[in-house]
C-alpha cells in the first residue's frame, strides 16, 4: 500500500469510497464482537478443569503437617510458595501467598504505604498529602489502566513516562525520581500490558541503581506476564530482587505476580514477594487484616501444577491457544495497514495484549466506529493516567477471549476502522468534504 | 464451697495448702494444652470435607450462566448471596461476598472510611487526624481482640464502654456519640465475643435511634455467630439494617460476616452487608481493588450447603460437636469455683468462647500458673484495648479446638489457677505469708 499522505486526491477519494463500503458491509452483518479485557477464554479455563475437584476429599494436609482447611499459616503453605519461587524471582522465605488477586495486594501496599508508610521511609506517604505535595507514581505509558485507577482512587499524581521497547526511557524516569515526593513506579516488566515489551536487562539494572529523592522509593514490579509466553523463545528477565539486592537498594522492589492466567482467572492465587525488610513489613500489616488466605485453595494449585516443570507444560497448552490469536490479529492488520501509515503495532512475544498507536487524532474516531459495528474495543485513553492519551493515538487490543474465528472477524473490522479514521482525517486535513 | 474472704486465717492457709498440692500434682503431669484461640476442631472441619471436591469437575457455571472460573460478578455470585442471606439479615441485593475473612471485610471499610470517607461524611476520617482528633470507636468491654488491633493499627482512638449482659452501656454509648470525633462503634451483637451475651431489642433500639455527633457515624456490625447456637433454643435479633432503617438512619449499620466457623475456616466466604448507599460506596472501592472474590468457592458453598435448612443442618452438627466442651467447662468451673468468690463466669446460648472475670487484679497471675501448668491462656489483658484490662480480671476461654477430653482436663486446671491465684491474693492481703 501507498502511504495515505503521499496518494493524489482522486486516488485518496477512491480509497475513502472503497474503505466505507467495506467497512459498511462489515458492519451489516450485524456482528458482536468484544476485544476489550484481557480475559482468558472458556478453553484455556478448561486446561484446569482438573482443579474443581481438587484437592479432593480427605486431603487437606500441607507439608509441614498443618491443617489446610483451619486458620493459620498466614505467609501461605511452604510448597506452594516454592512452586511459584522460580516464576517469582524470590527465595520461597521471601513470597507471601494472597488470595485471588495481585491488584489487591497491590492495593494494600498503597493504602498501608498512605496510613503507615514503608521500611526507610520517615512518614506515611499520605502525610505529605497534608502538605499539598500528594506522593507521585511514575507510569510508564501506554500501561494498565487498573494500576492508573489506584492512583485515581487515593489522589496519587501519576507522571507518565515513554516506554521505548526496551522498557520506560530511563533518562526521563531518572530526573523524575530526584524530586522526593516520587514514591514509586509502576513496572510491568515483561511483556508489558499493553506494548508487550520486556525491560532490558540494562533498563533493569538503571532501575535498581538510580539515586531517588525519596528513601523510601518503591519500584511496584507487577510481573503479571513473567511465564505467558506466545513463542518458543521464552524471554528472561534479571531477578529484580536479586538486581536491587546487588545495586545496595535491597527494598526498592514490591514484586507482585498471579496465576489469574495461569489457572483459573477468578480462583488463581497472587503474591507478594520482597526483601526481608519488606516482606516482614507486609505481613504484620497483612496479619492485622487477616489470620491467613484460603490454604485449600493454594493445596489445589500444589496437587495440579506440582512443580515448575508442570507449571511449563501448563503455561505450553496455553500458548498453543493464544498463539494463533495474535498471528491473527497481526496478520489482518499487516493485510490492510502495511505501507499506509495507519498505524503501528507491537508483535508481542508474550502477554496478553497489542497495543496499536493509530494516526495521532483518531484513537477516539476508531473505537466510535468500531462500537458502530458492533466490535466492543477498550475506550481510547484507557492506557494513560486518568483515561487521557493527549495523542489520541494509542489502542489495546485483547484477543484472548474471544475464539479465534472472532478474533479474525475483529481484527479485519479493527483494521477498516483505522484506515477509514486515517483517511477521514487526512481527507479533512486537505479541507475537503466527502 | 465458703467465700474465700470469709475464710478463717487458718481455713484460708489450709485451702491454700490443698489448691497448691492440687496444683503442682496437675503441673508434674506434664500435660500441653491450648485454650487460646476460636479454631473449630478438626471433627468440625470434618462436617465439611465434601467441600474439598467441590464444586466438581465440569461443575462450574452460576445459575445466571456466568463461568464462575473467570474474572467478573464484583458482588458475588446471586446464589451465593440468597443462601447467606437470612443469616445477614439483608436482601441478597445488598450483600457483598467477599474473600475468606470478614477481618478484612472490615479492615477494608476502616482504611476506606480513612482516606475516603463513608456516605453521608464530609470529610475522609483520616482528615480529623491532620487537626489532632483522631476519629474514635466505641469499643465494648471485654471484646474481640482484633478489632482492638485494627484500631491499634491505624491511631483510631477507642473508648471503653461495659456490657451489660443485654449488650452495651446504651447510656453511655449515648453520651460519647454526642462527640462528632466519635465515627464508630465495634458490635458483635449476638453470642457476643467473648461475653456470650445477645443484645436486646431494646439496646438495638436504642443503637440504632440514638442522635450521633458524627453525620457519618457507622455501627460494625460484627454478626460472626449469628447461626452458631449452643442450645436447642436459638436466640434471634432484629436485622439491624431494618431497624436503621426503620430508625430513619438507613446507612448507620455495616454488617459483616463470615462461614469461617460454618464450613472451612481459612477457606470460607466472608460477606458485607448494608444500606443501598453503603453497598454502593463499598462496590466502587472494592472495584478498585479486585476485579471480583472467588467465585468457584462461592459455588462450591451453594453445592454444599444448597439452602438456609442446610445450613441451619450443618450447624446443629457443629452444636453436638461443641455444647458438650462448653458443658465441660461450665461443668468444671462449678464444682471448684461455685460459692469461693474466686470468678464470675458467662454461660453462653452460643458462640466460640466463654468469659470469665476473676478477682480483680489476678488475671496475670492465673494466665501464668497456667502457663507454667502446661496450660496456653489468651494474654490476660486482649480482650481490651490495647490488651490492657484495668481491673486485671477478664479471661477468654477458648473451648473448641481441643478434644473433650483435653478440654476437661484443661478447665480443672483453669479453676485451680483461678482459685489458687485468690487464694494468694487473699492471703497477701492479709498481710501473712506463706
Amino acid at each position: 500500500m501507498t502511504r495515505i499522505v503521499d496518494l493524489s486526491n482522486p486516488e485518496l477519494q477512491a480509497l475513502r469510497r472503497q474503505t466505507r463500503a467495506e467497512y459498511d458491509a462489515f458492519r451489516g452483518r450485524g456482528l458482536r464482537l468484544d476485544m476489550t479485557r484481557g480475559k482468558p477464554a472458556p478453553d484455556q479455563l478448561d486446561l484446569a478443569n482438573e482443579m474443581l475437584a481438587l484437592p479432593g476429599n480427605r486431603d487437606y494436609f500441607a507439608e509441614a503437617g498443618d491443617d489446610a482447611r483451619n486458620y493459620g499459616v498466614l505467609q501461605g503453605l511452604p510448597e506452594a510458595r516454592a512452586l511459584f519461587a522460580p516464576m517469582l524471582g524470590a527465595p520461597a522465605e521471601q513470597i507471601f501467598v494472597a488470595d485471588n488477586s495481585s491488584l489487591a495486594v497491590m492495593h494494600d501496599c498503597i493504602v498501608w504505604a498512605l496510613l503507615k508508610g514503608v521500611p526507610g521511609g520517615a512518614s506515611a506517604w499520605g502525610s505529605t498529602m497534608v502538605q499539598q505535595t500528594a506522593p507521585a507514581f511514575i507510569c510508564p505509558v501506554p500501561g494498565y489502566d487498573r494500576h492508573f485507577a489506584l492512583c485515581e482512587e487515593y489522589r496519587i499524581r501519576m507522571l507518565p513516562v515513554a516506554l521505548t521497547g526496551q522498557g520506560p526511557d530511563m533518562d526521563a524516569v531518572e530526573a523524575l525520581v530526584a524530586d522526593p515526593s516520587v514514591k514509586a513506579m509502576w513496572c510491568v516488566p515483561k511483556y508489558s500490558n499493553p506494548t508487550g515489551e520486556v525491560y532490558s536487562a540494562e533498563t533493569v539494572r538503571r532501575l535498581t541503581a538510580m539515586r531517588t529523592g525519596a528513601a523510601d522509593f518503591r519500584l511496584f514490579w507487577d510481573n503479571a506476564y513473567a511465564v505467558h509466553h506466545l513463542t518458543g523463545q521464552q524471554r528472561e528477565i534479571p531477578s529484580i530482587l536479586d538486581a536491587c539486592a546487588a545495586a545496595g537498594n535491597p527494598d526498592r522492589a514490591f514484586v507482585f505476580g498471579s496465576t489469574s492466567k495461569i489457572t483459573l482467572a477468578g480462583a488463581g492465587l497472587a503474591f507478594f514477594a520482597s526483601s526481608p525488610a519488606n516482606l516482614a513489613w507486609f505481613m504484620a500489616r497483612a496479619f492485622k487484616r487477616t489470620i491467613g488466605s484460603d490454604k485449600l485453595n493454594q493445596l489445589r494449585h500444589v496437587r495440579f501444577l506440582h512443580d515448575q516443570a508442570g507449571l511449563m507444560r501448563h503455561m505450553d497448552r496455553h500458548r498453543a491457544l493464544l498463539a494463533p490469536k495474535f498471528r491473527a490479529v497481526e496478520a489482518a492488520l499487516d493485510q490492510r495497514l502495511a505501507g499506509t501509515g495507519a498505524a503501528t503495532w507491537a508483535r508481542p512475544e508474550g502477554g496478553y495484549f497489542i497495543s496499536l498507536d493509530a494516526v495521532p487524532g483518531t484513537a477516539k474516531a476508531v473505537v466510535a466506529l468500531a462500537r458502530d459495528a458492533g466490535l466492543a474495543l477498550t475506550a481510547a485513553g484507557s492506557t494513560w493516567p486518568n483515561g487521557h492519551d493527549p495523542h489520541d493515538s494509542n489502542l489495546r487490543l485483547a484477543p484472548t477471549f474471544p475464539s479465534l474465528a472472532d478474533v479474525t472477524a475483529a481484527s479485519e473490522a479493527i483494521a477498516l476502522c483505522i484506515l477509514l479514521a486515517a483517511i477521514e482525517q487526512q481527507t479533512a486535513a486537505r479541507g475537503e468534504t466527502g
